[in-house]
């Protein structure tokens, strides 16, 4: 299963892509989106929107996986990151991809078994997971990575659930 | 000129369809888009997507106005509106009609002629303006409007200021 990560923001928005088959994860691609700054902000949503859509088309993932925004530190910030969301949103939906959220916590307890892990130790779980020599630059795609394998831990989370509920059913 | 004005939201998107000849306006068509709150969230933003582009083929608008958002009532309205916002720009560009923004400080000034008329009034001003029995309902509809006029407004100031610069120039 090829499962897109998305680290959505409007000046770099950070992406990667990971096949999970069994329990184990392997690195396809990562990269990162970048607008300039100087542009007009729906020209840099629009840039967004085709530029991903173009990754979607090319990487054929089954599944795409978004980090829910949970805090903000200034309103701009919050606006301009849930602007590239909604953007996001409908370049998953325009090519038929299933599209999840899931809140920063999700992501943590997914990476590193609990909730109050700290930036760089779910990264250094994204190198450890994809057996990578080096964490992935920059921290956007990295992030990217992280709600990818969010996704797949979580599936095999619920097919684990659906597993014990059928064997504790019969 | 037909300008579509968009009052975004994701429960309920306005949106109003107007002519301008010379420096009258008229009312062609308005409604809003609404999405059913237990639906999740990717699944109303794409249906905001779908209507609004399938109106903008249907009413071939030649701009595209939307209010800026500059103030909210908590971050979760601000996260959801600004969504729909994204999702609106790419409608827009994608079906490659010019993209235009207001702040709700222009709104008022080109609808009542000073920044701080209230709601009602800015609405009295729609009915007027298009010469209506009746304030359009709902006022997200309203609204929508009240953009896309303000839209038709600046054009006329701008081709005045370039009216004026070319006389004072000669």
């Amino acid at each position: 299963m090829k499962i897109l990560g998305i680290d959505p923001g409007t000046a770099i928005c950070g992406w990667g892509l990971v096949e999970k088959s069994g329990s184990s994860f392997k690195l396809l691609d990562f990269g990162v989106i970048t607008t300039d700054k100087n542009c007009p902000q729906c020209d840099r949503l629009h840039s967004i929107y085709t530029e991903l859509s173009d990754i979607i088309k090319k990487k054929q993932p089954e599944a795409v996986a978004v980090e829910e925004l949970f805090f903000f530190k200034n309103l701009k910030t919050v606006i301009s990151v849930s602007e590239a969301r909604g953007v996001i949103t409908v370049a998953a939906r325009e090519n038929r991809i299933p599209f999840f959220e899931y809140t920063p916590l999700q992501v943590k307890q997914a990476l590193a078994g609990y909730g109050r892990a700290d930036k760089n130790q779910v990264q250094q779980m994204v190198k450890l997971i994809l057996n990578l020599k080096e964490i992935p630059k920059p921290d956007d795609a990295a992030d990217a990575l992280a709600v990818a394998i969010t996704h797949g831990q979580s599936n095999q989370e619920l097919m684990q659930n659906s597993n014990l509920k059928s064997q504790s059913d019969n």
